[in-house]
């Protein structure tokens, strides 16, 4: 692995990453992959917290989503313990024993029932968990749990990623501050039909769990799930939410203050989305694909995936070239209704295709500084009804295939 | 375009192309893209011929594929016109207008109806066609038809292929000889779901349109409907086969002829299927990917797709790393039945997954010698039921960025 430089497009800033009352974390380097890092993260969570979580729809999913959907299911959810550098995907009934016996350490040491421990991985497929390296660690993370900040705790359940993902949102509701923090990781293997990678999400917001699950899954949709990187979907993806409600604001089914809320976590939903875009393994642009007019907004994002998805749109914009007879090809075989004479393309703002050809003042000078730069804006207006997607992706390059044909991820 | 080095996977022999009663061709050079070559064909059937084709499915299609498919619906099909360089797609009514002019000047100059002209282009989407460079050739193709072979014509259709696309049967039926000859062109925007890139091939057995459009169908499923590149579907593809009749030789709807012409037809198909995949944009190893015991065999196609259009299987193998988990990722993706504890998984023949995890006897060094070879072999069993496919791939490297991101084709 000789690339590790970060990403070109990581963002600049650092926020500000409060530590929530109700959740206490810490981190430690079971070195099950990794030397001279941190690979394991524990998050206890406050009794009257609840929890909503996301998962991939893979048919080989991992233990740690079959462990994590059934304690979320049962109400009991206290802690998540995640290591990175091991999947324990595919690795038979001798998998899902070293998954239950870290958790039941994990139990025995802090006094609460297995039932209440949920696990996430992350890593390589089919390799034998050593269950006895973070079996190693645990009373250690339990007794120092509240001594990790969230960038430690981002830190370390990075895997391929080149920068910490992390974000942060504060509303006011009726004079109280309300705080969601959010961390992820995730660079290939990114095209989630419902969550994919790794997204952590606490606010000290009390939220009943129904709500709580409802909420998660709308604004996933326009965020996890609308982002790709290379169409693939991993065996171990989901996005946990954890509401610990220690700030004692309630936030019920509806209102203006819910409203708030949900346009607070849509924020970080989608701004840690786009990080992990940002990250995609390889990428030097971050592209926006609206698509719009669509018969629906299930067919709007079909097409605005199709686009995102396409291999030759992908390596044109890597070569800086506004090859838009590529988007035409990846509109086409969406499969979607569209009428060809009415759809109009616009890269940059710039008005490209329209009456089935291209437009007639279009010269591909008038694309040159905006090709050139790092946010690529694909605009589709189809023109038929009000569907509407927007897709996030970035471009595909020499660096990916140097990533994936050259180290085991 | 610094990339034109002839593919590592090219056929090494030179097979025979006896040219066939009944068929007439001629190229030129119109020089509307590229320049020394030639880029137009044209093939002239006697008037017996029967013809059928299979096309794109894109919803963007190409003039090209409209005009056609109504030729061969009509039954009048005598003429086909090929041009490389251009493929005449997404040029709005001008585009129209101008297949059209060039159709009818055909028409003209041959004394055929315009109803009986067929056209194919390939190349560049959304660029006008310069049609008046095309027409200037039209007499000179006509007067010279007969002059060129197959070799010459397969060289005439090429965009960005590496080495020209032939292949041929004979099968002697009854004491007479019967030939089937076929031509390919395309290596990019390769994944059909109903025929890709052209494809011709032409017989001298004498057969009813209906029975050949079902023959070619069928063939064609098990072909050029199962490879892929890059997942990508062309505004342009079309398969078009022509029987003259002209050996004399009726092959009728059944009986052991008809299973031996099909079996020959499959050959030429599968053939140029292959040389197709063998000409994938940066391919340096050929893929085959085998599913078996699936709940159906749309099924076991549905899986082996989403192994063979996995860029993290496909960059693995380029990297020549028998990096299984990503096999399994994929299974896991297809969003098809699977049986986690049943399947398993075979590369170059070895066992290496089974029972829900890496088999106990496998060690990777197991694969160092299949993994380096050029033909990699993956079997997947599923244990389910009795559904198969077979798919064909190549591998994805850095020459298929450097030829996309570099290159306008």
């Amino acid at each position: 692995m000789t690339i590790s430089k970060i990403s070109p497009l990581a963002p600049k800033n650092s926020p500000k990453m409060p530590l929530l009352a109700g959740l206490e974390m810490a981190t430690a380097a079971s070195e099950i992959k990794y030397k001279n890092r941190d690979d394991l993260l524990l998050m206890v969570f406050c009794s009257e917290t609840t929890v909503a979580g996301v998962f991939t729809k893979s048919a080989t999913a991992a233990v740690s989503v079959l462990l994590t959907k059934k304690v979320i299911k049962s109400n009991d959810a206290r802690c998540l313990l995640v290591n990175a550098g091991n999947a324990n995907a595919f690795t038979g009934k001798k998998g899902e024993r070293s998954a239950l016996s870290i958790l039941s350490s994990l139990s025995k040491i802090s006094g609460l029932p297995l039932s209440s421990m949920m696990m996430a991985s992350t890593g390589v497929i089919g390799e034998p968990l050593n269950e006895d390296l973070i079996k190693f660690h645990l009373k250690k993370l339990w007794d120092s749990k509240g001594e990790a900040d969230w960038y430690q705790a981002a830190s370390a359940i990075k895997t391929t990623d080149t920068f910490t993902k992390v974000t942060s949102q504060i509303i006011n509701i009726d004079g109280e501050n309300v705080h969601i923090c959010g961390i992820a990781k995730g660079s290939g293997m990114i095209a989630p039909d419902m969550a994919t990678m790794l997204g952590f999400i606490v606010t000290d917001a009390k939220i009943e769990k129904t709500l709580l699950q409802k909420m998660l899954s709308e604004t996933n949709n326009k965020s996890f799930n609308s982002i790709t990187v290379d169409n693939e979907t991993s065996t171990n993806d989901m996005v946990i939410m954890a509401a610990t409600g220690a700030s004692k604001v309630n936030i019920l089914s509806q209102g203006p203050n819910t409203d708030k809320f949900i346009l607070a976590l849509q924020k970080v939903m989608t701004c840690l989305a786009h990080q992990i875009v940002k990250d995609g393994e390889g990428a030097s642009k971050f592209i926006t694909i609206n698509v719009m007019g669509a018969v629906s907004n299930t067919s709007a994002h079909k097409i605005a995936k199709s686009i995102a998805n396409s291999p030759l749109v992908k390596t044109a914009i890597a070569g800086e070239d506004a090859n838009w007879g590529r988007i035409i090809m990846a509109i086409g075989k969406a499969g979607e209704p569209i009428i060809k004479d009415l759809l109009t393309i616009r890269i940059g703002g710039v008005l490209i295709a329209e009456d089935g050809k291209k437009s007639e003042g279009f010269v591909e000078s008038m694309l040159d500084k905006h090709i050139k730069s790092k946010n690529i804006i694909i605009d589709v207006d189809l023109q038929i009804k009000n569907g509407n997607a927007t897709v996030w992706t970035c471009d595909f390059t020499h660096d990916y295939i140097s990533i994936n044909a050259d180290y085991r991820s």
